[in-house]
């Protein structure tokens, strides 16, 4: 696609679904750019997310109204009809699978105790711009305000949760337990799953130092993958500590205060050749011993393994043996796989770090996260010890989708209501009204219609009456009632509506 | 406050409450600005949401993790605690008011048949560069990303609904009834019940040229409001529509495409002296007795008045007396009243507008919308008829405030389960899990603590029971549940526990 603000697509008024699940539908249309172009089962495909056109005109503009005088095409600005590139719209059927997924994610938070809160979408830029080299600082969607303040979209949701807890202060009883679903930004190259913006689910501890927080958190992810039909043939979890890298550099007698720009450096192991990791790390000041070593552990996947070159009296196994342990015992071992390989972008992991990924292999990580004791002295306040993860809304929609596991779901209204008759429009908003006081929600139909309308709109929104407003049964105190499914039919006084 | 990206807060640590509900909980700080200083009722001013301080040292950094070498120090960076002015954080308690509120704006818009959608937060600037000197465009938070596209934070939802539905053509069936709740930004000067950003409640009905569309509309946000407590005593609907002015400005042969420029001007008078509005009408063109009459029609406040003034043939009078009557049918005539004075800011309008108020007089519009049937040929499409309106979430909680209608939202839990030996977290955890899956929402101490801490934290999250692990009840597969309103006690067997 071309790097213009303004891509050639304009107004094309083609049926084009840029959606939430992106991939499927964009498959449907010429627009598609070839990362998206994968191949999915596409079982939503004819559902009624996407409605055959109906007949009538779009062009409804009122007789009579100001008509567009010569004048006025003067103020004619076209439009891109797109939202700007790595962006989505949330047409009606998106919305309700981003509704659905949210729901879940806040069932799952609050079946754990965690409550809810949320930060300014528009942060002060000086909260992410850490200085470990993470690719999360070139992304940043940053600018200066009219204030001359420099700000920027998140692309995290971790700063803005430190800076409120010390802002909090000791007014807030530890252990706090919170979670967020917040839209967070990053320019980047787009790939499959990966837009510049996304929502991300979080979910976070702080003040409790031990393991058991972390196992929290891991069985609050592994309950939301079962409660969408997610099992551990499906997913995994790849769990390290950063406390491995740690000991070794501590044998090496590495400076504390390079710690983070080494994990940063050996995160991207998977990305860029590892001589090139060399480098940078070596440039770094680290000794080609040491490089060695860090790069060796990290080939480790056995925690057997891990206590035979580390030795058993350090934190990293000892903490990681815990973790097991408590998987164990709270059913979800099956899920958990040790792997040293695992070290995560972000500078300010300290402990446990894991990982959330398909076993098939084919996409990036679903969530990941950690434990980070160090975020908070380095915003120049006391350390409490935290951890948390980060779950992204695209990945787990592109996994639901290859798993056929995405539900359908559908508009569904309880009554439809139309005046037989334009004179009987003002009855027909009354008999609305009545039945939404009883808790029914209805649509009201705002135009004279033919009846066959009325039926296929009523299709559309799966109502399950049609109440009608006709002459002669007003007259009588009465409307007509048709339930949709058996097609029978009775009158009903208004009073008896329900 | 200073204008400066940080200012004199950092790191105070006090119990600063920046919060939703912002006016009561500065109130109790000295960070208050005087705009804020208003006399409210703090009948919330106790409750839950401002937990007393605990006496758990908030540093509960982990012996033996990695310390903080010296260093480590060195990037350190002070953080202003605060989010950027004139945003807000949403701590667990105001996110509790958050959902409150949107969970109304939602319920109310099902039960009106309308589908949710969203946008994206940060579109193409050129979306909301009208050329009609609205306010709004010198508030725009607006930038340059990264691959040189001129884009901006929304500062209103409709450009991007009506984008949406160009986009999405014959593909979508008319009438569209949507809404959104969308954060909103613009870069103005702060007063009461007026930040940076704000969540709007949309609605919008698209393709139906009649008022039943904006009769549907305002009974909508009526149903709104007595959903929430308010009556027609509290809130009026000041209702006019933009033909009025219109039809002057045709006695003058003004020509069609000053019309939204007209109205901008207009809207401003109460914020401007009338002189100032005058001189500006004869900037754009118009003659001295146009001028005039647009004032003078502006004081009219009865229909039959202004039936009088532009006799009974046009479409203005036509259609106010058709609103009237269908609010008059369906039961909320007490809630409007003519208002020629009644404009609204934004240049799109055509016909009706209305705008919410409380009647005391203290607050600013609490909602506003109208018909926009010409947006759509402004961006390059044929026209649609449209009509909707934002109804913002600061006045409204102004308002509930002002009534004492502001709910008590307290975190609720159903279990607290707690080891009582250190040797039997595991167990507990298995306990926990046991309890979540059967649907119990469960908090669990992750760390060995004093009954006394756990009893006060079993409080704190106002939960049911407290189901202890022990030793020797474990050894019999029981735990220990204490129920807390009542301080019964009883144990149970592992597998009845529910």
């Amino acid at each position: 696609m071309p790097a213009t603000p303004f891509s050639s697509s304009f107004l094309t008024l083609q049926p084009r679904f840029n959606t939430y699940v992106n991939p499927i539908f964009r498959s449907l249309t010429f627009q598609l750019s070839s990362s998206f172009n994968a191949n999915f089962s596409s079982h939503r495909l004819h559902s009624s997310l996407s409605p055959a056109p109906e007949t009538d005109s779009p062009t409804a503009g009122r007789s009579g109204a100001l008509t567009p005088a010569p004048a006025v095409a003067a103020d004619v600005q076209k439009i891109d009809v797109n939202p700007p590139k790595g962006t989505r719209d949330f047409p009606p059927e998106d919305m309700r699978l981003r509704n659905w997924l949210f729901n879940h994610f806040k069932g799952v938070s609050r079946l754990y105790g965690f409550e809810e809160v949320d930060y300014p979408v528009l942060e002060s830029e000086a909260l992410f711009t850490r200085k470990a080299g993470e690719e999360i600082k070139d992304q940043l969607y940053c600018f200066e305000d009219r204030g001359n303040r420099r700000v920027a979209l998140r692309p995290e949701l971790t700063p803005s949760l430190a800076r409120l807890v010390i802002q909090k202060g000791k007014s807030v009883s530890l252990p706090i337990k919170w979670f967020t679903i917040g839209q967070c930004w990053r320019y980047e190259r787009m790939t499959r799953g990966r837009r510049r913006e996304h929502y991300q689910w979080n979910m976070d501890i702080i003040g409790v130092p031990g393991v058991m927080a972390e196992a929290e958190l891991i069985s609050s992810i592994v309950t939301l993958f079962r409660r969408l039909g997610i099992t551990e043939s499906d997913v995994g979890f790849k769990v390290s500590s950063r406390k491995v890298l740690q000991e070794v550099l501590n044998c090496y007698s590495v400076p504390e205060n390079l710690f983070g720009k080494v994990c940063v450096i050996i995160d991207k192991i998977e990305k860029i050749p590892v001589d090139e990791i060399k480098r940078e790390l070596r440039a770094v000041g680290l000794s080609q011993d040491a490089v060695h070593e860090l790069l060796q552990i990290l080939s480790v996947k056995s925690l057997t393994e891990l206590e035979e070159r580390l030795g058993s009296g350090g934190e990293a196994v000892a903490e990681l043996k815990q973790l097991f342990s408590l998987a164990e015992k709270i059913g979800y071992s099956n899920w958990l796989q040790f792997d040293a390989s695992i070290v995560r972008g972000l500078a300010y992991y300290t402990g446990i770090v894991f990982e959330g990924f398909d076993r098939e292999g084919k996409l990036r990580a679903i969530c990941g996260g950690g434990r980070y004791d160090h975020l908070f002295s380095t915003f120049g306040a006391d350390d409490i010890a935290a951890c948390g993860f980060g779950f992204g809304d695209a990945v787990i929609v592109e996994l639901l989708k290859e798993k056929g596991l995405l539900p359908e779901l559908n508009l569904q209204i309880d009554i439809i209501v139309c005046a037989l008759d334009e004179d009987l429009q003002e009855c027909a908003a009354m008999v609305a009204n009545i039945l939404r006081e009883k808790g029914q929600s209805v649509e009201l139909v705002l135009e004279s219609k033919p009846l066959k309308w009325v039926f296929k709109r009523a299709a559309r929104v799966n109502a399950e009456r049609l109440v009608l407003v006709g002459n002669s049964e007003w007259q009588r105190g009465m409307v007509g009632v048709k339930v949709l499914s058996t097609a029978e039919q009775y009158e009903v006084k208004l009073d008896d509506l329900k």
